[in-house]
Protein backbone atom coordinates (compact mmCIF):
# COMPACT_ATOMS: atom_id res chain seq x y z
CA UNK A 1 0.00 0.00 0.00
CA UNK A 2 1.58 3.31 -1.02
CA UNK A 3 2.33 5.50 2.03
CA UNK A 4 0.32 8.18 1.06
CA UNK A 5 -3.23 8.66 2.02
CA UNK A 6 -5.46 11.26 0.55
CA UNK A 7 -7.94 12.78 2.72
CA UNK A 8 -10.74 13.28 0.15
CA UNK A 9 -11.78 10.67 -2.56
CA UNK A 10 -11.72 13.22 -4.88
CA UNK A 11 -7.91 13.58 -4.89
CA UNK A 12 -7.45 9.81 -4.59
CA UNK A 13 -9.34 9.20 -7.42
CA UNK A 14 -7.19 12.02 -9.21
CA UNK A 15 -4.24 10.19 -7.72
CA UNK A 16 -5.01 6.83 -9.03
CA UNK A 17 -6.09 8.36 -12.58
CA UNK A 18 -2.84 9.57 -12.49
CA UNK A 19 -1.15 6.88 -12.04
CA UNK A 20 0.74 7.99 -8.81
CA UNK A 21 -1.32 5.62 -6.24
CA UNK A 22 -1.64 1.99 -7.50
CA UNK A 23 -2.19 -0.10 -4.13
CA UNK A 24 -4.88 -1.57 -2.73
CA UNK A 25 -7.56 0.39 -0.66
CA UNK A 26 -7.91 -1.54 2.09
CA UNK A 27 -6.04 0.43 4.43
CA UNK A 28 -7.31 3.68 3.90
CA UNK A 29 -9.72 4.34 6.27
CA UNK A 30 -11.53 7.87 5.15
CA UNK A 31 -15.23 6.75 6.40
CA UNK A 32 -16.36 6.65 2.42
CA UNK A 33 -17.90 3.75 1.34
CA UNK A 34 -15.94 1.18 -0.98
CA UNK A 35 -17.56 -1.04 -3.92
CA UNK A 36 -16.95 -3.90 -6.38
CA UNK A 37 -16.82 -2.98 -9.98
CA UNK A 38 -18.36 -5.23 -12.49
CA UNK A 39 -18.52 -4.00 -16.18
CA UNK A 40 -20.55 -5.87 -19.29
CA UNK A 41 -21.74 -5.71 -23.05
CA UNK A 42 -24.45 -4.43 -22.82
CA UNK A 43 -26.13 -7.50 -24.25
CA UNK A 44 -25.32 -9.09 -21.03
CA UNK A 45 -26.09 -6.52 -18.49
CA UNK A 46 -29.91 -7.37 -18.27
CA UNK A 47 -28.94 -11.23 -17.23
CA UNK A 48 -26.29 -9.52 -14.49
CA UNK A 49 -28.53 -7.22 -13.18
CA UNK A 50 -31.63 -10.20 -12.52
CA UNK A 51 -28.40 -12.26 -11.39
CA UNK A 52 -27.90 -9.70 -8.60
CA UNK A 53 -31.40 -9.31 -7.84
CA UNK A 54 -31.63 -12.94 -7.57
CA UNK A 55 -28.17 -12.49 -5.08
CA UNK A 56 -28.78 -9.64 -2.86
CA UNK A 57 -26.16 -10.98 -0.48
CA UNK A 58 -23.18 -11.40 -2.85
CA UNK A 59 -24.67 -8.65 -5.62
CA UNK A 60 -25.90 -5.68 -3.23
CA UNK A 61 -26.45 -3.51 -6.24
CA UNK A 62 -25.56 0.43 -5.46
CA UNK A 63 -25.42 2.09 -8.62
CA UNK A 64 -25.88 1.18 -12.21
CA UNK A 65 -23.92 3.10 -14.78
CA UNK A 66 -25.72 3.29 -18.04
CA UNK A 67 -23.74 2.63 -21.27
CA UNK A 68 -22.87 5.50 -22.90
CA UNK A 69 -21.41 6.77 -19.65
CA UNK A 70 -18.82 5.55 -16.91
CA UNK A 71 -19.60 8.44 -14.56
CA UNK A 72 -21.12 6.84 -11.16
CA UNK A 73 -23.15 10.37 -10.85
CA UNK A 74 -24.95 9.49 -7.78
CA UNK A 75 -21.68 8.04 -5.98
CA UNK A 76 -18.76 9.48 -7.35
CA UNK A 77 -19.64 12.61 -9.81
CA UNK A 78 -17.20 13.55 -11.90
CA UNK A 79 -15.34 10.36 -11.66
CA UNK A 80 -14.54 7.62 -14.48
CA UNK A 81 -15.03 3.89 -13.94
CA UNK A 82 -12.17 3.16 -16.48
CA UNK A 83 -9.16 4.79 -14.80
CA UNK A 84 -10.57 5.59 -10.87
CA UNK A 85 -9.66 2.13 -9.74
CA UNK A 86 -6.17 1.10 -8.90
CA UNK A 87 -6.41 -2.60 -10.85
CA UNK A 88 -8.45 -3.97 -12.94
CA UNK A 89 -9.24 -7.56 -13.91
CA UNK A 90 -10.16 -8.62 -17.34
CA UNK A 91 -12.09 -11.41 -18.02
CA UNK A 92 -12.78 -13.29 -21.50
CA UNK A 93 -14.83 -16.18 -22.10
CA UNK A 94 -13.99 -16.77 -18.32
CA UNK A 95 -10.44 -16.95 -18.28
CA UNK A 96 -8.10 -14.11 -16.85
CA UNK A 97 -6.47 -12.28 -19.83
CA UNK A 98 -5.42 -8.75 -18.33
CA UNK A 99 -4.44 -7.55 -14.97
CA UNK A 100 -4.07 -3.82 -15.82
CA UNK A 101 -4.47 -0.15 -14.19
CA UNK A 102 -6.66 1.50 -17.13
CA UNK A 103 -9.65 -0.40 -19.04
CA UNK A 104 -10.07 1.92 -21.58
CA UNK A 105 -9.10 0.32 -24.48
CA UNK A 106 -11.73 -2.73 -23.65
CA UNK A 107 -14.28 -0.01 -23.21
CA UNK A 108 -14.76 0.71 -27.16
CA UNK A 109 -18.14 -0.75 -27.34
CA UNK A 110 -21.01 -0.26 -25.15
CA UNK A 111 -20.74 -1.19 -21.75
CA UNK A 112 -22.52 -0.90 -18.38
CA UNK A 113 -21.24 -0.52 -15.23
CA UNK A 114 -22.59 -1.87 -11.46
CA UNK A 115 -20.91 -0.81 -8.61
CA UNK A 116 -21.62 -3.80 -5.56
CA UNK A 117 -21.58 -2.93 -2.17
CA UNK A 118 -17.79 -3.61 -0.05
CA UNK A 119 -17.59 -5.40 3.87
CA UNK A 120 -15.34 -2.45 4.30
CA UNK A 121 -18.18 -0.33 5.39
CA UNK A 122 -19.59 -2.90 7.85
CA UNK A 123 -16.09 -3.95 9.10
CA UNK A 124 -16.02 0.20 9.72
CA UNK A 125 -19.49 -0.20 12.23
CA UNK A 126 -17.78 -3.31 13.89
CA UNK A 127 -14.64 -1.45 14.92
CA UNK A 128 -16.72 1.63 16.23
CA UNK A 129 -18.94 -1.16 17.99
CA UNK A 130 -15.41 -2.19 19.46
CA UNK A 131 -15.02 -5.98 17.76
CA UNK A 132 -11.53 -6.06 16.63
CA UNK A 133 -11.05 -7.08 13.09
CA UNK A 134 -7.91 -9.90 12.84
CA UNK A 135 -7.52 -9.12 8.90
CA UNK A 136 -7.27 -5.76 9.35
CA UNK A 137 -5.15 -6.09 13.14
CA UNK A 138 -2.22 -8.14 10.90
CA UNK A 139 -2.71 -5.50 7.76
CA UNK A 140 -3.89 -8.29 5.34
CA UNK A 141 -6.42 -9.01 2.72
CA UNK A 142 -9.35 -10.58 4.72
CA UNK A 143 -9.40 -14.36 3.88
CA UNK A 144 -11.69 -15.26 0.61
CA UNK A 145 -13.49 -18.78 0.10
CA UNK A 146 -15.27 -20.83 -2.78
CA UNK A 147 -17.95 -22.55 -0.85
CA UNK A 148 -20.28 -25.32 -2.47
CA UNK A 149 -23.21 -23.61 -1.97
CA UNK A 150 -24.00 -22.37 -5.38
CA UNK A 151 -25.96 -18.91 -6.09
CA UNK A 152 -29.60 -18.75 -7.83
CA UNK A 153 -28.42 -18.50 -11.31
CA UNK A 154 -30.71 -17.01 -14.64
CA UNK A 155 -30.32 -18.63 -17.91
CA UNK A 156 -26.92 -17.84 -18.44
CA UNK A 157 -24.96 -17.12 -15.51
CA UNK A 158 -24.21 -19.62 -12.53
CA UNK A 159 -21.58 -20.07 -10.16
CA UNK A 160 -20.84 -20.77 -6.39
CA UNK A 161 -20.96 -18.14 -3.23
CA UNK A 162 -17.66 -16.81 -2.26
CA UNK A 163 -17.44 -15.83 1.22
CA UNK A 164 -15.11 -13.73 3.36
CA UNK A 165 -14.25 -14.91 7.00
CA UNK A 166 -13.49 -13.21 10.10
CA UNK A 167 -12.55 -14.84 13.95
CA UNK A 168 -15.28 -12.97 16.07
CA UNK A 169 -14.94 -13.65 19.99
CA UNK A 170 -18.08 -15.47 20.75
CA UNK A 171 -19.40 -13.09 23.57
CA UNK A 172 -19.30 -10.59 20.51
CA UNK A 173 -21.10 -12.44 17.73
CA UNK A 174 -24.91 -11.30 18.59
CA UNK A 175 -23.29 -7.96 18.28
CA UNK A 176 -21.45 -8.73 15.33
CA UNK A 177 -24.71 -10.29 13.41
CA UNK A 178 -26.66 -7.41 14.42
CA UNK A 179 -24.30 -4.54 13.28
CA UNK A 180 -23.88 -6.18 9.87
CA UNK A 181 -27.85 -6.93 9.62
CA UNK A 182 -28.03 -3.36 9.53
CA UNK A 183 -26.39 -2.89 6.65
CA UNK A 184 -27.87 -5.05 4.30
CA UNK A 185 -26.24 -2.83 0.99
CA UNK A 186 -23.07 -4.39 1.96
CA UNK A 187 -23.08 -7.64 2.56
CA UNK A 188 -25.74 -7.62 5.31
CA UNK A 189 -25.58 -10.49 8.21
CA UNK A 190 -23.30 -13.26 7.98
CA UNK A 191 -24.20 -16.63 5.74
CA UNK A 192 -22.79 -18.98 7.39
CA UNK A 193 -20.89 -19.25 11.29
CA UNK A 194 -18.98 -22.10 12.40
CA UNK A 195 -18.70 -25.17 11.07
CA UNK A 196 -16.99 -24.84 7.76
CA UNK A 197 -17.33 -27.94 6.21
CA UNK A 198 -20.68 -27.12 5.85
CA UNK A 199 -20.18 -24.97 3.68
CA UNK A 200 -17.45 -26.76 1.53
CA UNK A 201 -14.44 -25.28 3.03
CA UNK A 202 -11.75 -27.75 3.31
CA UNK A 203 -8.96 -25.90 5.01
CA UNK A 204 -9.45 -22.51 6.66
CA UNK A 205 -5.72 -21.64 6.53
CA UNK A 206 -5.70 -21.87 2.70
CA UNK A 207 -7.76 -19.14 1.55
CA UNK A 208 -8.78 -19.22 -1.88
CA UNK A 209 -8.07 -15.46 -2.23
CA UNK A 210 -6.74 -13.05 0.38
CA UNK A 211 -4.33 -14.19 3.42
CA UNK A 212 -4.75 -16.45 6.33
CA UNK A 213 -5.58 -15.25 9.94
CA UNK A 214 -5.28 -17.38 13.14
CA UNK A 215 -8.72 -18.26 14.66
CA UNK A 216 -7.64 -17.97 18.60
CA UNK A 217 -9.23 -20.47 21.13
CA UNK A 218 -12.31 -18.14 22.11
CA UNK A 219 -13.24 -16.75 18.90
CA UNK A 220 -15.40 -18.98 15.75
CA UNK A 221 -15.62 -18.46 12.10
CA UNK A 222 -18.03 -16.06 10.93
CA UNK A 223 -18.66 -15.90 7.34
CA UNK A 224 -20.17 -13.10 5.06
CA UNK A 225 -21.23 -13.42 1.35
CA UNK A 226 -18.48 -11.75 -0.82
CA UNK A 227 -18.30 -9.31 -4.25
CA UNK A 228 -15.72 -11.55 -5.73
CA UNK A 229 -18.37 -13.88 -6.25
CA UNK A 230 -19.33 -12.32 -9.80
CA UNK A 231 -15.98 -12.74 -10.56
CA UNK A 232 -15.92 -16.55 -9.75
CA UNK A 233 -19.62 -16.89 -11.77
CA UNK A 234 -17.48 -14.95 -14.57
CA UNK A 235 -14.85 -18.24 -15.15
CA UNK A 236 -17.67 -20.74 -14.71
CA UNK A 237 -20.75 -18.82 -16.63
CA UNK A 238 -17.99 -17.36 -19.10
CA UNK A 239 -19.68 -14.34 -20.71
CA UNK A 240 -17.90 -12.87 -23.29
CA UNK A 241 -16.61 -9.87 -21.28
CA UNK A 242 -16.48 -9.12 -17.75
CA UNK A 243 -14.54 -6.15 -16.23
CA UNK A 244 -13.73 -5.92 -12.72
CA UNK A 245 -11.95 -4.30 -10.20
CA UNK A 246 -8.79 -6.19 -8.68
CA UNK A 247 -9.37 -8.09 -4.97
CA UNK A 248 -8.94 -5.28 -2.44
CA UNK A 249 -8.50 -2.69 -5.34
CA UNK A 250 -11.62 -0.68 -4.92
CA UNK A 251 -14.00 2.25 -6.39
CA UNK A 252 -13.94 4.62 -3.11
CA UNK A 253 -16.86 6.72 -3.64
CA UNK A 254 -17.82 9.79 -2.19
CA UNK A 255 -20.42 8.72 0.35
CA UNK A 256 -20.35 8.42 4.09
CA UNK A 257 -20.25 4.71 5.13
CA UNK A 258 -23.19 5.99 7.24
CA UNK A 259 -25.42 6.26 4.47
CA UNK A 260 -25.85 2.60 3.92
CA UNK A 261 -27.18 2.37 7.57
CA UNK A 262 -30.50 0.33 7.10
CA UNK A 263 -33.24 2.97 6.07
CA UNK A 264 -36.90 2.07 5.17
CA UNK A 265 -37.05 4.87 2.89
CA UNK A 266 -33.97 3.57 0.87
CA UNK A 267 -34.94 -0.62 1.75
CA UNK A 268 -36.53 -2.71 -1.08
CA UNK A 269 -37.58 -6.23 0.43
CA UNK A 270 -35.72 -8.79 -1.93
CA UNK A 271 -37.97 -11.58 -2.12
CA UNK A 272 -35.44 -14.32 -4.45
CA UNK A 273 -32.66 -12.89 -2.19
CA UNK B 1 -66.56 -8.45 -9.45
CA UNK B 2 -68.05 -12.16 -9.63
CA UNK B 3 -69.97 -13.55 -6.96
CA UNK B 4 -67.26 -16.84 -7.27
CA UNK B 5 -64.71 -16.55 -4.69
CA UNK B 6 -62.49 -19.44 -4.99
CA UNK B 7 -60.52 -20.14 -1.84
CA UNK B 8 -56.90 -21.02 -3.74
CA UNK B 9 -55.00 -18.62 -5.45
CA UNK B 10 -54.24 -21.97 -8.35
CA UNK B 11 -57.93 -22.41 -8.51
CA UNK B 12 -58.61 -18.72 -9.17
CA UNK B 13 -55.82 -18.41 -11.91
CA UNK B 14 -57.32 -21.60 -13.40
CA UNK B 15 -60.68 -20.01 -13.55
CA UNK B 16 -59.31 -17.22 -15.10
CA UNK B 17 -57.30 -18.94 -17.67
CA UNK B 18 -60.72 -20.44 -18.15
CA UNK B 19 -62.49 -17.78 -18.76
CA UNK B 20 -64.45 -17.92 -16.15
CA UNK B 21 -63.20 -15.07 -13.90
CA UNK B 22 -63.07 -11.77 -15.12
CA UNK B 23 -63.67 -9.15 -12.65
CA UNK B 24 -61.26 -7.15 -10.40
CA UNK B 25 -58.99 -9.21 -7.79
CA UNK B 26 -59.02 -6.03 -5.42
CA UNK B 27 -62.02 -7.49 -3.39
CA UNK B 28 -60.35 -11.17 -3.30
CA UNK B 29 -58.69 -10.97 0.66
CA UNK B 30 -57.11 -14.52 0.35
CA UNK B 31 -54.18 -13.15 2.14
CA UNK B 32 -52.07 -13.57 -0.82
CA UNK B 33 -49.76 -10.77 -2.55
CA UNK B 34 -51.37 -9.58 -5.47
CA UNK B 35 -48.84 -8.36 -8.26
CA UNK B 36 -48.42 -6.25 -11.09
CA UNK B 37 -47.18 -7.27 -14.19
CA UNK B 38 -44.79 -5.24 -16.52
CA UNK B 39 -44.17 -7.06 -20.19
CA UNK B 40 -41.44 -5.97 -22.26
CA UNK B 41 -39.29 -7.26 -25.10
CA UNK B 42 -35.98 -8.48 -24.01
CA UNK B 43 -34.57 -5.57 -25.68
CA UNK B 44 -36.16 -3.01 -23.43
CA UNK B 45 -36.12 -5.19 -20.50
CA UNK B 46 -32.41 -4.29 -18.95
CA UNK B 47 -33.51 -0.34 -19.37
CA UNK B 48 -37.18 -1.25 -17.15
CA UNK B 49 -35.16 -3.06 -14.76
CA UNK B 50 -32.05 -0.05 -13.90
CA UNK B 51 -35.92 2.63 -14.22
CA UNK B 52 -37.24 -0.11 -11.30
CA UNK B 53 -33.56 -0.30 -9.45
CA UNK B 54 -33.83 3.45 -9.44
CA UNK B 55 -37.48 4.41 -8.26
CA UNK B 56 -38.32 1.23 -5.73
CA UNK B 57 -41.36 2.45 -4.28
CA UNK B 58 -43.53 2.68 -7.66
CA UNK B 59 -41.87 -0.43 -8.85
CA UNK B 60 -41.02 -2.96 -6.22
CA UNK B 61 -39.56 -5.80 -7.77
CA UNK B 62 -40.78 -9.14 -6.12
CA UNK B 63 -39.87 -11.67 -9.49
CA UNK B 64 -38.19 -11.33 -12.90
CA UNK B 65 -39.21 -14.14 -15.00
CA UNK B 66 -36.64 -14.43 -18.16
CA UNK B 67 -36.98 -14.28 -21.90
CA UNK B 68 -38.40 -18.12 -22.99
CA UNK B 69 -40.76 -18.34 -20.04
CA UNK B 70 -43.73 -17.07 -18.29
CA UNK B 71 -43.90 -19.29 -15.64
CA UNK B 72 -42.84 -17.06 -12.08
CA UNK B 73 -41.48 -20.21 -9.98
CA UNK B 74 -40.62 -18.46 -7.09
CA UNK B 75 -44.39 -16.62 -6.54
CA UNK B 76 -46.30 -18.70 -8.15
CA UNK B 77 -45.12 -22.24 -9.24
CA UNK B 78 -47.35 -23.63 -12.63
CA UNK B 79 -48.81 -19.89 -13.26
CA UNK B 80 -48.71 -18.61 -16.97
CA UNK B 81 -48.11 -14.64 -17.08
CA UNK B 82 -49.87 -14.73 -20.42
CA UNK B 83 -53.54 -15.89 -19.41
CA UNK B 84 -53.49 -15.92 -15.97
CA UNK B 85 -54.72 -12.34 -15.11
CA UNK B 86 -58.46 -11.02 -15.41
CA UNK B 87 -57.14 -8.32 -18.22
CA UNK B 88 -54.62 -7.06 -19.72
CA UNK B 89 -53.27 -3.76 -21.44
CA UNK B 90 -50.88 -3.60 -24.40
CA UNK B 91 -48.88 -0.22 -24.99
CA UNK B 92 -47.30 0.11 -28.24
CA UNK B 93 -44.81 2.99 -28.70
CA UNK B 94 -46.71 4.57 -26.18
CA UNK B 95 -50.32 3.80 -27.41
CA UNK B 96 -52.89 1.82 -25.31
CA UNK B 97 -53.63 -0.61 -28.44
CA UNK B 98 -55.95 -3.31 -26.65
CA UNK B 99 -57.61 -4.46 -23.43
CA UNK B 100 -58.04 -7.85 -24.18
CA UNK B 101 -57.77 -11.57 -21.53
CA UNK B 102 -55.10 -13.61 -22.96
CA UNK B 103 -51.58 -11.99 -24.65
CA UNK B 104 -50.47 -14.78 -25.99
CA UNK B 105 -50.79 -13.47 -29.16
CA UNK B 106 -48.35 -10.34 -28.26
CA UNK B 107 -45.70 -12.82 -27.17
CA UNK B 108 -44.22 -14.10 -30.27
CA UNK B 109 -40.87 -12.44 -29.86
CA UNK B 110 -39.19 -12.73 -26.66
CA UNK B 111 -40.42 -11.06 -23.58
CA UNK B 112 -38.92 -10.45 -19.95
CA UNK B 113 -41.78 -10.65 -17.30
CA UNK B 114 -41.52 -8.12 -13.82
CA UNK B 115 -44.27 -8.40 -11.33
CA UNK B 116 -44.08 -5.79 -8.78
CA UNK B 117 -45.62 -5.11 -5.42
CA UNK B 118 -49.24 -4.05 -5.15
CA UNK B 119 -50.61 -2.15 -2.44
CA UNK B 120 -53.36 -4.79 -1.37
CA UNK B 121 -50.55 -6.51 0.47
CA UNK B 122 -50.14 -3.64 3.28
CA UNK B 123 -54.02 -2.70 3.22
CA UNK B 124 -54.52 -6.02 4.61
CA UNK B 125 -52.20 -5.44 7.45
CA UNK B 126 -54.14 -1.75 7.97
CA UNK B 127 -57.08 -3.08 8.40
CA UNK B 128 -55.60 -6.07 10.98
CA UNK B 129 -54.55 -2.50 12.82
CA UNK B 130 -57.69 -1.14 12.81
CA UNK B 131 -57.17 1.47 10.09
CA UNK B 132 -60.25 1.37 7.90
CA UNK B 133 -59.70 1.58 3.98
CA UNK B 134 -62.48 4.02 2.40
CA UNK B 135 -62.50 2.16 -0.90
CA UNK B 136 -63.11 -0.78 0.61
CA UNK B 137 -65.98 0.26 2.57
CA UNK B 138 -67.20 1.87 -0.15
CA UNK B 139 -66.07 -1.35 -2.61
CA UNK B 140 -64.81 0.98 -4.93
CA UNK B 141 -61.10 1.34 -6.74
CA UNK B 142 -58.47 3.01 -5.13
CA UNK B 143 -58.21 6.25 -6.44
CA UNK B 144 -54.63 7.18 -8.21
CA UNK B 145 -53.36 10.53 -9.69
CA UNK B 146 -50.64 11.70 -11.78
CA UNK B 147 -48.50 13.96 -9.78
CA UNK B 148 -46.06 16.55 -10.87
CA UNK B 149 -43.15 14.59 -8.78
CA UNK B 150 -40.91 13.11 -11.91
CA UNK B 151 -39.38 9.29 -11.39
CA UNK B 152 -35.89 9.05 -11.54
CA UNK B 153 -35.28 8.61 -15.04
CA UNK B 154 -33.16 5.90 -17.41
CA UNK B 155 -31.77 6.86 -20.86
CA UNK B 156 -35.07 6.36 -22.51
CA UNK B 157 -37.75 5.76 -19.75
CA UNK B 158 -39.10 8.95 -17.74
CA UNK B 159 -42.28 10.24 -16.55
CA UNK B 160 -44.06 11.37 -13.87
CA UNK B 161 -44.64 9.32 -10.35
CA UNK B 162 -48.53 8.13 -10.07
CA UNK B 163 -50.02 7.65 -6.86
CA UNK B 164 -53.02 6.61 -4.58
CA UNK B 165 -54.39 8.36 -2.21
CA UNK B 166 -56.26 6.71 1.48
CA UNK B 167 -57.92 9.05 3.81
CA UNK B 168 -56.94 8.50 7.31
CA UNK B 169 -58.21 9.81 10.68
CA UNK B 170 -55.63 12.10 12.25
CA UNK B 171 -55.02 9.69 15.26
CA UNK B 172 -53.70 6.68 13.09
CA UNK B 173 -51.40 8.75 11.00
CA UNK B 174 -48.44 7.66 13.04
CA UNK B 175 -49.67 4.15 13.25
CA UNK B 176 -50.58 4.26 8.97
CA UNK B 177 -46.58 5.24 8.27
CA UNK B 178 -45.20 2.96 10.79
CA UNK B 179 -47.28 -0.33 9.21
CA UNK B 180 -46.70 0.52 6.16
CA UNK B 181 -42.93 1.22 6.42
CA UNK B 182 -42.44 -2.96 7.36
CA UNK B 183 -43.67 -3.68 3.46
CA UNK B 184 -41.26 -1.77 1.68
CA UNK B 185 -41.86 -4.31 -1.10
CA UNK B 186 -45.39 -3.21 -1.47
CA UNK B 187 -44.77 0.65 -2.16
CA UNK B 188 -43.49 0.85 2.15
CA UNK B 189 -44.65 4.11 3.59
CA UNK B 190 -45.84 7.27 2.38
CA UNK B 191 -43.99 9.51 -0.40
CA UNK B 192 -46.58 12.48 0.56
CA UNK B 193 -48.99 13.44 3.59
CA UNK B 194 -51.88 15.98 3.10
CA UNK B 195 -51.29 19.44 0.72
CA UNK B 196 -52.09 17.33 -2.14
CA UNK B 197 -51.48 20.53 -4.27
CA UNK B 198 -47.91 20.22 -3.33
CA UNK B 199 -47.25 17.40 -5.56
CA UNK B 200 -49.59 18.61 -8.41
CA UNK B 201 -53.09 17.00 -7.90
CA UNK B 202 -55.69 19.95 -8.60
CA UNK B 203 -58.94 17.88 -7.61
CA UNK B 204 -59.00 15.14 -5.45
CA UNK B 205 -62.33 14.39 -6.35
CA UNK B 206 -61.20 13.97 -9.49
CA UNK B 207 -58.94 10.71 -9.62
CA UNK B 208 -56.99 9.59 -13.25
CA UNK B 209 -57.99 6.39 -12.30
CA UNK B 210 -60.30 4.26 -9.88
CA UNK B 211 -62.93 6.03 -8.05
CA UNK B 212 -63.27 9.01 -5.80
CA UNK B 213 -63.22 8.58 -2.27
CA UNK B 214 -64.71 11.21 1.18
CA UNK B 215 -62.35 12.41 3.59
CA UNK B 216 -64.01 12.74 6.53
CA UNK B 217 -63.78 15.91 8.81
CA UNK B 218 -60.84 13.93 11.25
CA UNK B 219 -59.40 12.54 8.08
CA UNK B 220 -55.89 14.04 5.79
CA UNK B 221 -55.20 12.26 2.70
CA UNK B 222 -52.06 10.49 2.56
CA UNK B 223 -50.72 9.50 -1.22
CA UNK B 224 -48.38 6.57 -1.34
CA UNK B 225 -46.40 5.27 -4.87
CA UNK B 226 -48.73 3.27 -6.92
CA UNK B 227 -47.62 0.18 -9.46
CA UNK B 228 -49.58 2.18 -12.48
CA UNK B 229 -46.78 4.31 -12.75
CA UNK B 230 -44.70 2.33 -15.27
CA UNK B 231 -47.96 2.72 -17.75
CA UNK B 232 -48.25 6.46 -17.55
CA UNK B 233 -44.20 6.42 -18.32
CA UNK B 234 -44.55 3.77 -21.19
CA UNK B 235 -47.57 6.51 -22.22
CA UNK B 236 -44.92 9.29 -21.69
CA UNK B 237 -41.59 7.20 -23.24
CA UNK B 238 -43.16 5.15 -25.99
CA UNK B 239 -41.36 1.88 -25.72
CA UNK B 240 -42.60 -0.19 -28.91
CA UNK B 241 -44.22 -3.09 -26.76
CA UNK B 242 -45.08 -2.93 -22.98
CA UNK B 243 -48.25 -5.17 -21.99
CA UNK B 244 -49.52 -4.75 -18.45
CA UNK B 245 -52.46 -5.90 -16.45
CA UNK B 246 -55.53 -3.62 -16.24
CA UNK B 247 -55.60 -1.33 -12.60
CA UNK B 248 -57.34 -3.55 -10.16
CA UNK B 249 -56.95 -6.81 -12.25
CA UNK B 250 -53.78 -7.64 -10.67
CA UNK B 251 -51.58 -11.16 -11.18
CA UNK B 252 -52.87 -13.41 -7.94
CA UNK B 253 -49.56 -14.96 -6.71
CA UNK B 254 -49.36 -17.93 -3.90
CA UNK B 255 -46.92 -15.93 -1.30
CA UNK B 256 -48.61 -15.11 1.63
CA UNK B 257 -49.00 -11.35 2.38
CA UNK B 258 -46.87 -11.83 5.78
CA UNK B 259 -43.99 -12.83 3.18
CA UNK B 260 -43.78 -8.95 2.67
CA UNK B 261 -43.17 -7.98 6.40
CA UNK B 262 -39.45 -6.16 6.41
CA UNK B 263 -36.78 -9.03 6.73
CA UNK B 264 -33.07 -8.19 6.73
CA UNK B 265 -32.19 -11.32 4.94
CA UNK B 266 -34.37 -10.45 1.72
CA UNK B 267 -33.56 -6.93 2.04
CA UNK B 268 -31.47 -4.56 0.35
CA UNK B 269 -30.70 -0.74 0.83
CA UNK B 270 -30.87 1.07 -2.85
CA UNK B 271 -29.16 4.11 -3.20
CA UNK B 272 -30.90 5.57 -5.75
CA UNK B 273 -34.34 5.36 -4.49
Amino acid sequence: MSSFIPEHPKILRQSIRAGEFLGSTGGLHLGKVQANLVMLPVSEALEFLIFCFRNPKPCPVIEVVEAGSFEPIVSAPGADLRTDIPKYLVYENGTLVSETTDITSYCNQQMVSFLLGCSYTFESALLNAGISIRHIEQNTIVPMYITSVDTKSTNNLYGPLVVTMRPIPTKQLEKAIQITSLYPSVHGSPVHVDNYQDIGIKNLSKPDFGDPVEIKKDEIPVFWACGITPQIVAQKSKPPLMITHAPGHMFVTDLDNDKFLINESILINRLEG
